[in-house]
């Protein structure tokens, strides 16, 4: 595909690195037969993979500045942290004639691509959407479940290399499937430069609130509003330290998603597969991020060893050659089992965010799993289908949270409202039990609002 | 209902106390038509009702102590905190028949209720399963959402006064809906006391797992696992300062459910209602805590006026007057309308708790109405009905999170995998864009590994 620098500033600013000859990029190798294992899999599953960057302090002032000052402070960080001076709120706010000038820049084939994207995964996830319930039992209660969409949501979208057109789409698509009515999107531009394909992507999803901003700054603005930017009720989107940290802390003023760590990919493969297809799968994960762990887990030696083999000539050529590498020597693995069968509880330990099972039979080995993000099945689906255009959500949960927590859904943007409704027979029958459990629990007054009604 | 102090050791130790005689408690009135609402209703929606204790250093440390030294911290600090010195953790691990004596001390009255509450909360919780969907599109690629249960749960449930039967039925009935697999249950027990009725509800929800020790020691060996204690994926359950710090701490390592505030109710009430009723459902959250919060909303100044003195009269006879005093004087209100079509806009600002809409036609109201954890319709639906007995769950979103979040359910006992299958042929139609997103992403490998598969 053709790339222009001022169309892609943060790519072509990227400088392809080669791997220096001779120098061996291995993973570590791990063998359910080994004597060790029990202790190998248990450090590799303690791994921390994430270092911890202490801005917590910087982000209370920064939070605390926006939520006194506003506009004034997000202006002032702006500045500051994206060298980006404006005077107003107005001029870091994008204009349609900005976005219709991105859309103009983005080659055809490149909005065609974006266009299919939103379109399978609007399809995609319009049938997660919950449906209301409510019935009358047996003694005549009304009970029920009533679902809306969250009034407002903001979405954080990265600047610089991580400022990603297809998290845009995950993000911002299930909000509209779910009726989120207004959607606020900051984006910082360090240096005044915003990638074309983010507010491409941004439009075609229907997102037409954008502001330039970015940072702990962002985060506050949307959390408590300011003159310009009325408060949201969520945010949404993956940022870097200063982000997550600033998250973490507005979270109960605001909802937030999840706070996302570096990505995983856990690759099930039998002999059978051709291991340049796996390697490519494996390196497709290692690419994302140093701290990103791909993992093989296989019954052939040989073919673990194609594998190894395959990864490294693959390597060579990559133009991200130098996070790949570092990603597949520091947190790769290739565990190999003796039987598929011990595969499952593999499996279920690491909880991975993505899992590929290439096998002859990848549903007989699903039913045995439990805990997955995504779940990729067969020879034919690469995870990186699912990143782009599947239609299922590329936000899932990483560091084995899948154990207890799903991918980003229309669920996400959507909250429930339960219903109770007795009559006065109803409430007769329910009454006694109601005011026992309440003289039991000490709370007289619970008791007196059921008796009250029933002259008790 | 007979109560003996050491079935009820924790209620028999609070005194009644009368109110000052008088002394008039009234909760500030606002309405919509003065001048000053708007800066007067914005005052009440910002107002801190919960005092923060800075528990965090101390809360760090313990989680590190019991991470490092497992069994033998917690019961170093259980000693500490809870005065009950024990030499293994056997001895804090509760027994089967313990658990039948409790279940035999508790009153065949209130046990019948326990059991009526339990069979009428997974009657309706088992509506909230959601279900698996799997489905191919028209292109050949299958797509699906896979809904599995947690596999293991710690419920913390409080000791001391907030000890509530309620909650733990409230906690492990959706879990077992769910089909989690093992509930491990935690309840300090303050100089070895322990509330007969909370192990008699843990009993009914088939919680067998219980460990006597509380506080942060009991949740970070609910999170790190002990040698005794087998670590969880997921902890919920309400607690003191100590516990939200823990649980917000562990988030990452294990999941949590919301963390509560104090208790809230909003009624919006017609002129046609009992005052009597009204003050009475204002005074069952009021008697919660004094940072609970009360509010009514009604179009009758006069009945406004009939609901504040019931509201005292009865106060005056509480056994919990101190605290639903504090609570109604404090953080009370009565906001007045000029009509009832104002009502949806305040509610959804509120964003209650609690809902109550004793009003001729509640479903009409209720329609234009999109904030509230839960809704109690019509005038027979007080909603300490909800609390106990009605079916639905009473952990509901507090301090405005009803804006966002949901109350516990079902839904927070599962977890869902996205699915996608590819076959050759679709993966030839869906490649060529994935490739192009991959490119203009600049990330290569992406592309390979699509690429590969079809040797492009």
């Amino acid at each position: 595909m053709a790339r222009c620098s001022s169309c892609f500033p943060e790519i072509s600013v990227r400088k392809p690195e080669r791997t220096p000859t001779g120098e061996t990029i291995l993973a570590q190798r791990l063998a359910t037969s080994d004597d060790t294992f029990s202790q190998d899999f248990a450090a590799l599953l303690a791994g921390k993979r994430e270092a911890s960057v202490d801005v917590d302090a910087a982000v209370r002032d920064i939070l605390e500045d926006v939520r006194s000052h506003g506009d004034a402070a997000v202006l002032r960080y702006t500045e500051r942290f994206d060298r980006l001076a404006a005077t107003s709120m107005a001029e870091l706010t994008v204009s349609a004639d900005e976005i219709a000038a991105a859309v103009a820049a983005v080659p055809a084939e490149t909005l065609a691509a974006l266009t299919l994207a939103r379109d399978r995964i609007a399809s995609h996830h319009r049938r997660q959407m919950p449906e209301d319930d409510r019935y009358t039992d047996a003694i005549g209660v009304e009970l029920g479940s009533r679902w809306t969409a969250i009034e407002s949501v903001g979405l954080y979208v990265p600047g610089g290399t991580a400022s990603y057109p297809s998290s845009v789409l995950m993000n911002a698509v299930p909000a509209k499937v779910a009726g989120v009515e207004r959607i606020a999107m900051v984006v910082p531009s360090p240096d005044g430069v915003l990638n074309p394909l983010v507010l491409a992507a941004a439009h075609l999803a229907g997102v037409e609130e954008i502001y330039r901003i970015g940072g702990a700054q962002a985060v506050a603005a949307l959390a408590f509003g300011t003159e310009t930017i009325p408060a949201v009720s969520k945010i949404v989107g993956p940022g870097n330290a200063f982000v997550a940290a600033a998250k973490r802390r507005v979270f109960g003023t605001v909802g937030i998603d999840m706070i996302a760590g570096p990505s995983e990919i856990l690759v099930v493969a039998d002999g059978e597969n051709d291991p340049d297809w796996i390697a490519a799968d494996l390196l497709s994960q290692a690419e994302h991020d140093e701290s990103a762990q791909s993992i093989l887990i296989t019954d052939d030696a040989g073919f673990a060893t194609a594998v190894e083999g395959a990864l490294e000539r693959q390597l060579a050529r990559l133009p991200r050659v130098e996070v790949a590498g570092a990603s597949w020597r520091d947190f790769g693995a290739v565990i190999l089992v003796d039987d598929m069968a011990e595969a499952p509880a593999l499996v279920d330990a690491i909880a991975p965010e993505h899992l590929e099972l290439a096998v002859a039979d990848p549903e007989a080995l699903f039913v045995r799993i439990r805990n997955a993000g995504a779940a990729f099945l067969g020879r034919y689906t690469p995870e990186a289908i699912g990143d782009y255009i599947g239609g299922s959500n590329h936000v899932l949960p990483t560091a084995r949270s899948a154990r207890f927590s799903s991918g980003l859904s229309v669920l996400d943007f959507v909250k429930r409202t339960s219903v109770l409704r007795c009559t006065a027979e109803s409430l007769r029958e329910l009454g006694p039990a109601a005011i026992a459990l309440a003289e039991a629990e000490g709370l007289s007054a619970h008791g007196r609002s059921v008796a009250q009604r029933l002259n008790l």
